[in-house]
């Protein structure tokens, strides 16, 4: 049986309407869709055992790239790859850690860091950056929102303009005298591309004022990441975050000389990029050798801020890296309002963001991105030694 | 079939047997008990989708009004309505959220606020009222019951007095170094009858004496909040709990004047009232149009502090009065104990109270509620300018 | 059917391999497995209602001795009898409550209280003691481990070298910017025999070297502990922790007078043990009358420090007293620390400990132990008067 499209999107929970499905699946096989006769899947299923147990996890591959979403972790990505290319890190936490085994305000506010393992969280909505005290506000580490579980979930499997599998999530951060933010998300993927796409949508549920704020925080162990890898974008300014940031005076902020022994402490670079006219811009995490790579691409006018933290821990303790495209710096609130990189929404208003991820698995991919920023780079950095903090 | 009885409580959960019914429905044509030809049911299931997931629930329609019970949050009624009137408000808060998706102690102990959306729920047990410090004890807003899943859960429907539906629910807040209090609660409405009532008795289960506290927080938004709805009760005495509060020197503290624009914060006001000769009292909630209202009546032997939560907030952002007779007022625990307002119990003693709420959907019926509020005001109030705190 | 063994171990959880098993049992009968004519039986349940809501359990009974274990509680053993003998007490916390209720930092950091109802739980495993800041790091109660579930459960019946059951389980307490620690714990108990053994070993997964805590709280009330009962041991020194536990000079601080009204406070004294040459020692739970007897056995080169908790309050409120085998004392673990009393792992290594329990049912059991200690204690203990803290 062969189908032109799937005509409906396949809905597996509406909290409103209480609609659950926890075991589903779809193939190209089943469905009769096989574009260019490439075979992709699409299953969801609930983990058990451990920390674990619980989450719901939908699992795609589109043929080419495989990747898993957890809709109970507010939608995040937990790991992705393409054959040998993994994206993704090795994390001190390799279970998907359910909501209700963290505290969020556990170990003064970083609680977060209990369940932290994955491939591409979001942070925010009210809130990114370290726990701190706002007002009457208290903050935790990088806010709610990669906690909380998707109200809604549906799977759509598309054949125009291109075909695609489209995962839609709404998760709700949403509290009396609190935020009321939603994030509406599509994760999609070509069938038989190796990219996959965040088309995000934050919308003020209230009828009031109210910031938000929200950053990527991709991450990436090795193969990608190793002594020799480069992190390469068309920095426009680019400054240590503090002294620890600003102890190898820049020299070579962008280069990855890990995993160092026990006692290296993580360093953070806070940058704004340069975009073509419809303010797209790329970064480039390159491996050593250079014929791997991972491109963020997204629009500097939606995520003007962006941050590389660099963790060169040993590689069993946390050997990774970050590349962070966001509304904002993960700063305290208080420092961000300051500076004015809050984004405010009055009541119903909503804030868009795109970020396309793409896995680069030839010397000839690299090189094309790399040139491609070179285009983008149309006047030489400013670096700042002296750290923001 | 018709019955002339139920003879046995249909029991749902039982904590200490390991006995949980999920999934369950009784109705009139199945029980073959229709009094007057009245229509009901009661049904018991599981929610599930965002922070929902996994909350019990148990919906009654007594064949005039309609009201949700989570067992899984302290027994609380999440909603009523009798028809067009609906008995709640529209909280930031849409779904019934899992106790497990809520951290009493975050935002400085404001955790409660994070599912608050009820229409009733009780505060307590050990305290309610604000966070705050009490010696070396660390209460959280309003305490922990509202949280807390019943370990007993049985439904009765009787014929004899009068037919009604009667939910019986345990929920023991205990722990070790802390309080060991049990809430028995009978949740039962008079089939046909537009009205429900709280029958509850919290029990000290030490053989040490324990403090307590509870407070039955009714919560109402439109139809009947409106601008030009009035609170109507026999007081004996009101002041203004906060500088805030006592901005209108209270000379229109009793009537509604919003919902108001962003920057608009809480009024809080605290109060004693008349009774008749058995302690019996009742307040009124009186739409604008006196055609609707809701009335709680209670005893003041049992519940002698009646607070009064004014917050006219914008329409989508928490637009809320709530109608909150009490133990005690909801003031830091250290404030009610100094002031004698704080409960004591010896081992094995019990403090019981009951709650009756009745939708009034006439004007006749609302003139009828003010007029026998009116003979319960012996005496003008005594209206204090100056706050409390 | 009769069998030799049941070869292969069987498996009821792994969360690597999303592997769980909920409902599951074994018997003699079913094994065919009888030593001496034994009627065993294992078997694994999920509890529901209240705050048992989830939680999973193994109830173990070898003929004589009953024990039930939870997986879902850091594979605590939750109770145990043989016959008439209870090993355990009567907490507050009656049921097995789920870590999705009990929030850590609660109270100050005393969370861990709200389910502390279990026979032997361990503390650990980045800190045990009371809640404290370590610098950057806050510590609170008693660690994590009793709150984390096992991501892997097996159970084998071994015939040879003597038939006994054998749980396996395996708890990760690992987080970003912290521990990384995986206890793997084998509960066991030779069939037909009153006694169970713990054989723990705490692993460091990182590569970078890593603290480390373990104790084991043991709790006993009634019929154990009474007035008259004594605590027995080859004390080699003993310290009161602090001024409340010095107030009876020492005199008879291994004696139980309690219960005591209501107004009384625990005691705690730390003391260090006398051993055979193998390093193994025995520590006894006398009752009064001497004809039962709780025996630990245990390694002081594995746990050099022992603990005696003291809780003699009202029979109803937490009466009850903790036998604390421990790598360190449970004092704040910067005190530990300098005292040198914290293990420091290297990458990769492993920290073992065994605890095995006996139930002594008898007079002339209980003489014998009496005197294989006093065998132990070849010197008088050094009996400080004055409180550590």
């Amino acid at each position: 049986m062969a189908h032109d499209a799937i005509e409906d999107p396949i809905l597996l929970t509406d909290a409103t309407r209480n609609v659950s499905v926890k075991e589903w699946k779809i193939s190209s096989e089943e469905a009769g869709i096989a574009p260019d006769g490439a075979k992709w899947s699409v299953s969801k299923r609930v983990l058990a055992g451990g920390r674990q147990e619980g989450v719901e996890i939908i699992d795609v591959d589109n043929g080419v790239m495989k990747f898993t979403v957890a809709p109970t972790r507010g939608f995040q990505v937990w790991k992705a790859n393409v054959g040998d290319l993994r994206l993704g890190w090795d994390s001190p936490v390799t279970e998907i850690v359910h909501p209700q085994f963290v505290n969020l305000a556990e170990r003064g506010g970083l609680g977060w860091l209990n369940g932290f393992g994955e491939w591409v969280s979001r942070c925010g909505l009210e809130s990114i950056g370290p726990p701190c005290q706002d007002g009457n506000r208290t903050h935790t580490l990088h806010g709610r929102i990669n906690y909380l579980p998707a109200s809604y979930v549906e799977v759509r499997i598309e054949l125009a303009p291109v075909p695609r599998i489209v995962l839609r999530g709404v998760v709700d951060e949403s509290l009396m005298f609190g935020p009321q933010l939603r994030l509406t998300t599509e994760i999609s993927t070509e069938i038989g591309k190796p990219a996959l796409s965040f088309d995000d949508t934050v919308t003020n549920l209230s009828d009031a004022p109210q910031e938000m704020e929200s950053l990527y925080h991709a991450n990436f162990g090795p193969p990608l990441l190793g002594p020799g890898a480069q992190f390469i974008a068309p920095v426009k300014k680019v400054a240590p975050r503090d002294s620890r940031a600003a102890e190898g005076q820049m020299k070579a902020w962008n280069v990855y000389t890990g995993p160092h022994p026990p006692g290296y402490t993580e360093e953070v670079y806070l940058m704004e990029l340069h975009a073509d006219d419809a303010g797209m811009t790329d970064a480039l995490l390159k491996s050593a050798d250079g014929t791997k790579g991972a491109l963020v691409s997204f629009n500097i006018r939606e995520l003007p801020f962006m941050t590389l933290w660099k963790n060169e821990a040993t590689a069993k303790s946390g050997y990774v890296t970050g590349l962070e495209p966001a509304t904002s710096f993960p700063l305290p609130k208080p420092v961000e309002r300051d500076a004015g990189r809050v984004p405010k929404l009055n009541g119903g208003e909503s804030y868009s963001s795109k970020v396309k991820f793409s896995a680069l698995i030839s010397g000839a991919e690299v090189e094309n991105a790399i040139a491609s920023i070179g285009r983008l780079q149309r006047t030489a950095p400013k670096v700042e030694i002296s750290p923001v903090l």
